[in-house]
């Protein structure tokens, strides 16, 4: 099969330039006399991928010097425990808004640690749409709000951040960083798994304010769970995900020389815009999501019944197009347009959708 | 520059025929249409890929059906906390030996959780010894005793193991798995990096007796932290470290084709044996590690002053052998001669060790 379209919700599409690039350096990278994935993280060959990973990363994202940025391990489903144990004390007051199932999951493990409270969820209505927040829904004395910017089972996002006053904002952008602009100055830490928008799957990417690193922590929490201690080592307190990091760092050079996150972008408006058109003219297809909440990075929707579903996903895949079916979860279709599914895929898409429409199932 | 003989003590040397497949398959793996990097996990392709890493890894290793094997995140210094949390109540006593850095930091880690015990230590002699533990030195109700099989910093590993009787022995494997025949029947759990004879940074191997798999945890513990949670799942519980457990996958299968762990044994002894033959045969270059505790994987070695050092290193570089610079924090030598190291670089050092004691600096 030559290359597909890969709608995948994560792991998903790389860009075929930083693929080629990967491949063309895999047993000996540059002249170094070694593959990245054997490479000394303590050698200079490597201190140079990652100190450009971080360089890279900070100029595309304009993160300012007084906010630290850390190569984990573990997920965003990891974060969901590193941030109530870095952020709060036992027991204390932490703010959630449950927007779908890894924002529930992150509140679920808020409570091992405190008095996680839910300010607002869409459980009602499946998640389809984002609650407004306002300041006088947030607990006065919560360490912070965790929202979660972009859901990918559901198909929502922020389109606009909640107004949090002084309270700190930590957001998952797992399946929007690097696809939408966002002023880092706007949260008190973010993290996003890589494995969308950014490289492969076991890396995760920590944005937060320095001021908010600290020593002082409950003595159960592991070292390894210590942003402070991750921090001062430069990601390197123990080996780190080198090779993750590596291609994670080919992506963002990738953004940077194909026009930045805005250009990124915008060309992520308009694919999300054809797909969204081509449901909302269709009798068969219909959006999911809430229009005002719909996210341009992961577009669900559905058809009458599971036998049309199918045969849909069937036609999908015998025209080079994978991965579309729901989130086991929820069921129906998803397709994950994320910066590096070109518009192609989705005129593909659309194209396949309207065919389908009149009958075609070939 | 060539390729090198890569001594570095992780991450390193992988197989080359296995990176010459991680290349072939980069861009669109066995014409899947993707790259693994870019892969659902939970898609069939990707379901193939780990289901047969796990199957190989357990022909190999001889690993009963009443053991579990996890592929995690985090590395071992993860595991110094998982375990702990896992196989002890807080507060409760665990014994560990401490036999190098890595030992006493999942000593002190195991602090945070309960009575961390440290039932014998070679601190006062640089960690040059695996101290003998006897029954007696045990503490009766230890939920465990943790040591460290092979200590890479040190260049020393346990001929044998210690007589623990009814007490659970965990042991970090990191630098010795798959590199030594273990009967895994006589450890309660199992955990090793991948980075020295497995693969690349950013995936851990745990093995162990799923009758201690519980979910009767303190509430404290993360859902990411719970063995019991990720066996569930069969290690999917978030999205796993997807590449490197494909190249993992490429390096058990290797290690079957080319005659298992007892021929990898073999052959690492005999490497082990050339290096430390022509050590003991020098005037200038001395062991670092007591004769009757030495590992096969890690030769630690030393030259009369830093002068010397520098200059050695130097020639080695110059004949294609990186990576031999002793750990940061004690200095001297250190050959990592992993599954991975041909014979013939090892051959090569120690004719750069007889060369260099006779005055060639070139």
């Amino acid at each position: 099969m030559e290359r597909v379209f890969n709608f995948s919700a994560g792991p998903s599409m790389l860009p075929l330039p930083v693929l080629e690039q990967v491949q063309a350096d895999l047993v000996n990278y540059k002249g170094a006399g070694c593959s990245v994935l054997e490479m000394s993280h303590r050698s200079r060959p490597y201190e140079e991928i990652i100190e450009n990973a971080e360089a890279t990363l900070r100029r595309i994202m304009n993160i300012p010097d007084d906010y630290a940025v850390l190569f984990l391990q573990g997920g965003a489903s990891l974060q969901f425990s590193m941030v109530p144990m870095n952020l709060a004390r036992r027991g204390a007051t932490m703010d959630y808004a449950l927007t779908g199932q890894f924002a529930t999951k992150a509140w679920q493990e808020g409570k091992r640690w405190g008095n996680a409270v839910a300010v607002c969820s869409s459980k009602e209505d499946k998640y389809a749409y984002i609650p407004k927040i306002t300041k006088e829904m947030l607990s006065p004395d919560a360490a912070y709000l965790h929202i979660t910017g972009n859901n990918t089972i559901f198909g929502t996002m922020y389109n606009e951040l909640p107004p949090v006053g002084d309270t700190p904002l930590v957001c998952d952008l797992s399946s929007i960083i690097l696809g939408r602009e966002f002023d880092v100055r706007d949260f008190a830490l973010i993290y996003a798994g890589a494995q969308k928008n950014m490289g492969p799957a076991g890396l995760t990417v920590v944005i937060m304010k320095k001021s908010l690193l600290t020593d002082d922590l409950d003595e159960v929490v592991p070292s390894m769970l210590s942003y402070k201690k991750m921090a001062d080592a430069g990601s390197m307190y123990n080996t780190p995900p080198c090779f993750a990091i590596y291609v994670a760092g080919l992506v963002f050079q990738w953004v940077e020389q194909t026009g930045g996150v805005a250009a990124m972008e915008k060309r992520n408006r308009e694919k999300a815009a054809l797909l969204y058109d081509a449901l909302d003219a269709s009798d068969l297809f219909k959006g999911a999501a809430a229009k005002e909440d719909r996210s341009i990075m992961n577009a669900t929707f559905t058809l009458p019944d599971d036998e049309q579903t199918k045969a849909f996903l069937a036609l999908c895949e015998s025209r080079g197009m994978i991965n579309l079916k729901g989130h086991r979860s929820v069921g129906g279709c998803r397709a994950s347009i994320y910066n590096a599914m070109p518009r192609e895929g989705v005129e593909r898409l659309v194209e396949t959708i309207r065919d389908f429409e009149q009958g075609k199932r070939v």
